[in-house]
């Protein structure tokens, strides 16, 4: 057991720095107030190998660790959580791709997608399902030039900007068994987009609905076999959630830093505010849950990694505890700010509303309890 | 000991919840999202009495009590938080003026004021002073013709869009005893208006710094006498912090009433959301808390109405209590609301953003626990 | 609406608090080391009418409503928080034989009760039942000399000590509607009784199971009409759930008395605990949710006083908050003593282990936050 | 980055855990009952190699590091919380001694203290000095023979029934650099010992005050050099945080899997309480935070052994963290057996009143918060 970063992550994480506070940081409040989506930037992320992480060196990626991945992430994320966690979603598509996907599928994107050139959506939730990932419509039916789609999917991330869309769709009966996972361009003929989502924040990546109207794939476009889309989805989500729990600690720490330096430099009632002992006890405790969080995200990261048992239990763990503490403690380093922590000079309140949907989305909080209480409730073992 | 509304203020209630349904709630998303001032809105609560609520009768109000007014308030920012809020400042400053106002200011403003048509924005808060009003720096220097003022504001709501301003102002020696209050025309030469804050929410209202560049006032602009003007702050407060805490309470019971009928309308996983248990705990949990803030609330605006001696330490205890309750209450409904919680189709992502700053305002919470902790450390009496 | 005790609440409190402290509080550590129940105790309480506070005048009770003996009970509890809860208990037994007791029944037993020198125990709870009450199985069958009970209850309060029983029993279907009330002399034949339970605290009254085995009643003994005992037992609840959320109040007002006086007495790195922020603040959240608390039980004790139609759930919002925050602000008063606060030298540790069973008792806090769930999901109104 | 035990660690865990359910588990609820302190059981650790861990091997310990002995330790704790708390008081004192020790010292103690044999108390905390170790009375005057102790300790843990003691003592001006260390037998003349102190918990170890009255050590009895005992203590502290940090970890994972096994046994209103959902989500979110709490104790185990700038900041946020995490598991298990939580027949209102004093151990959680919050606003670096 060693909880020591490595040489090479300790590179990794200071190229990841260097470039969020070069390329990220001075541009994130702009980017949230004109709720504009920086290609630019995911491209210049791209030639550093951001864009394929975890994807396998023979497919193009650095094919570096979960953990790893999790090290530079955090980093970027402090910079711009809206941005890194549209890396990530990439990342997460392109590494799908990578696994599943055809040969032609491959030549066509993989370089590009590597590259950031090309930026992939990943297409799951639908109107009426949220959480119920299993329970979903979109139909593709088998026929002579392939499969037809017909459908709709909604909060669609990077939707409208992205060139690629990995789907989920059904092919076969209802339940999970019936998912098949498709590689679709994102111009076919009959995908429409919905109108760009106003939301508290994540402004700086477009969200819409799609609707599929008769979209023609042919057959490379199947991911894997049919009826396994489920399998890859659950997948996709365990590195999913460990990928957005870590944009919440970057984001917290980026918050909390924040703080700190405000308490030293800001005075009240003659004092300077670093000297109030109750606001020394408020920042101990974020900066408590905040080391505890990047711990636990860092565990399930490991056991991804390590194919673990129980690994899905860990990056709900993960996930539902280090968004919670992220959320709570940019929400802790806004009201240690005062009225200058409401305002939008300050990047407090920003920070805030981006990490709130880190708490939703990738399956809800809630969603996460439900998976780690059953699999307290279904065994006699300890989750060590 | 009676916990019942009686017929009058169930009367009130009435006509609020009326006023709150017709004229604010249809248009509280769109003022938000416009940043617009609902001036006509405001005047149309004047007509019904709501701009002069514990305006004494003898100057044009309805003479209520701090009770009474927060049962109206209550009710109205179930419609528009922002709006309402800008009302209760509204109605503190009227009160103010109603209260110590020389005769000339009275007869010059109190009709217009308590008819809605003239809106009163009150400032106090200085850009070094934030929470320690006592330290205010802007200087009212006595001259021949009255006054001449020096200084800035920050924070101040409503300002650019209101005809009046209470201005706290420094005439005497360091500390509360040198400060006064004053009645200045909004349009006074050498008033200058900052740009409009952009902030997290509050969006239906103006937020400014104001600079007073040798202002001239006379000296019927005096509120009672030369360094009354602090404790009249503090009297204010006092009123302030139940207000700011009914807005919190309001908005709070508007956010769980929506997702009450969110847990009965939308299923997941093949069952309305309001048959899973942890829901049900979580809706029960959020009544639970926020009928314990609203008896907070009235029981704090009870002790200001018997001027009882703890009466600052029961306005602390309300305002602390019932803004944190509010905040978490909107947030628990954002969070029962999965993605269209975070969505601005929406209410709910408002209602976090509008209530956030209730826990800075008239002294942030840190600040009310001050109040409450000196209170019991210097004491060997209960607070009861 | 008015939140003033009156005169007449002002008096039984005063009587209330100097029967606690000359009578209660410096016998309270010793009868809970000593495991000892103390009749004399209840006896003297008696004299003053504590013993049927709530018993109609008609039968020899004080006729009091609940919200006056609640006022009365927190006095009580913060001399002796187990004592008191059983004096609530007796009153509770009291009250539902002075309501629904045959004329022979009551003219065995009232007066004796009234007078506290017999001691009432409530047998509801069965071994397989806990929380849910409606299962029960002791049986009561009908046969010609009146009913002959079988079967068994435990975690019966005063069990053994007290010389009438209440007792839930079925006399006809599974459900609520089979479940009937009895009035059952502690020494009948056939009834046995178990060893003293072990606990963490209550210690000053015995806690044990009881068996009826062929234990023969008489016609007269049951209260009000076969099948109406449910009901009985759930308006009950409403009582007792507001009683023993006022023994932690009262215990907590306690706890928190001593905490705010220790802090001014003792010092730590040459200052009085009093200056440090922090404990200051830590003070504050404890005294505010405290008061809220005291607002909660008051509220839901008026609610049926007045026979609200919400009753019920008021009384389970106050149970569930009182019982959460009394434990709380006596744990964080021991904590305020440090090392001290674990010792028995100190009242704070049996603090803690008196009111933790209240979290439990009369329907655990999760019950409680099922009974309010299930009012919100199953209507579209509001609990105001 | 590595967090799976090694395969020696998991034989370590293995033999502890043998240890624990054979020797220790079987007798805890006697041994708190009857305040019975095990000097058997500790000999058999010692037999095991338990009483030396992190004593090297040179002076005839395991050698191990403390992340080893953290391992070992929380599942000892699991067994009993308060002989294996002991256990790492005994182990810190005699790592000291073999650390800092004379070779007269060593030679007379460190067999038998590594082999169980003889027991070692740690006495630091006094009668007016609780947290503020600095500001310690006991002085340690030089003389011919040695030194004359004469002062008197508090709340020393197996005070009366160890043969060691490792006391701290004025032998300079006042503050830390006043401070050194020595060793004394204690039976040694002068020293008495207090009644045994009635606690809340830890009642398997006897804990007095010890009064020292003109006691003569000679000159070899002196740790390192004069001066040096608060730089020893403040190691010492390090390391005792993380095993009592440990120790609740231990007790959460013991009360929890007890909570986990009872839910799947245990039946209400018809069905097991493993179904119900609202359980289920605390059980999880129970696994979680010790999930997190146990990585927090594992990482600080680590910065010690590595001797990190930031170790201690580390170990107050691991002993924060943990130990309030320990105290609310247990207390969450306790409430889901219900009133079987409340009784000694079961194991979790003991769990409960054991890990209780962890918080306030060692240095309270406020003088956690204290070291990490003046960490954070002394420096402008991230912790992590």
């Amino acid at each position: 057991m060693n909880f020591e970063m490595t040489e090479d992550q300790k590179a990794f994480a200071e190229t990841a720095k260097q470039f969020a506070d070069q390329e990220l940081a001075p541009n994130a409040a702009k980017w949230d107030a004109d709720h504009y989506f920086p290609i630019e930037a995911i491209q210049k992320a791209g030639e550093l190998g951001f864009c394929g992480l975890y994807t396998p060196e023979s497919e193009g990626g650095l094919g570096l660790s979960r953990l790893d991945s999790s090290i530079i992430f955090e980093q970027l994320s402090m910079g711009c959580t809206t941005t890194t966690a549209m890396l990530t979603i990439h990342n997460m598509a392109t590494w799908m791709i990578a696994t599943w996907g055809t040969t032609e599928v491959k030549s066509e994107w993989m370089e590009s997608l590597v590259a950031g050139e090309k930026i992939a959506s990943y297409c799951l939730t639908e109107p009426g399902s949220g959480s119920d990932a299993a329970s979903l419509r979109t139909s593709a039916k088998k026929n002579d030039k392939g499969y037809l789609l017909n459908g709709s999917k909604v909060f669609i991330s990077g939707a409208g900007a992205t060139q690629v869309l990995v789907v989920m769709a059904r092919t076969g009966e209802a339940g999970p068994g019936g998912v098949s996972a498709f590689v679709v361009p994102a111009d076919a003929e009959g995908i429409e987009y919905g109108k760009a989502e106003e939301k508290m924040g994540w402004n700086a990546q477009p969200t819409r609905m799609i609707t599929f109207d008769n979209v023609q794939v042919d057959n490379t476009a199947l991911l894997g076999n049919e009826g396994e889309g489920f399998k890859f989805a659950m997948q996709g989500l365990d590195g999913g959630r460990v990928n957005i729990a870590t944009c919440s600690i970057g984001t917290a720490q980026q918050a909390l830093n924040t703080a700190q330096a405000y308490m030293q430099e800001r005075s009240q009632f003659g004092k300077p505010l670093a000297s109030f002992q109750a606001l020394q006890f408020k920042l101990a405790d974020m900066a408590t849950e905040l080391v505890a969080a990047r711990q636990m995200v860092r565990l399930a990261a490991n056991k991804v990694d390590n194919n673990h048992a129980d690994k899905s239990t860990y990056c709900a763990m993960a996930k539902r505890f280090a968004t919670d503490v992220g959320f709570e403690v940019c929400n802790q380093a806004l009201q240690i700010h005062g009225g200058y922590g409401y305002i939008k000079e300050y990047p407090l309140e920003r920070h805030v509303r981006d990490v709130r949907v880190h708490q939703i989305l990738e399956g809800t909080n809630e969603i996460m309890r439900v998976i780690i209480g059953r699999r307290l409730v279904s065994s006699d073992t300890e989750i060590l």
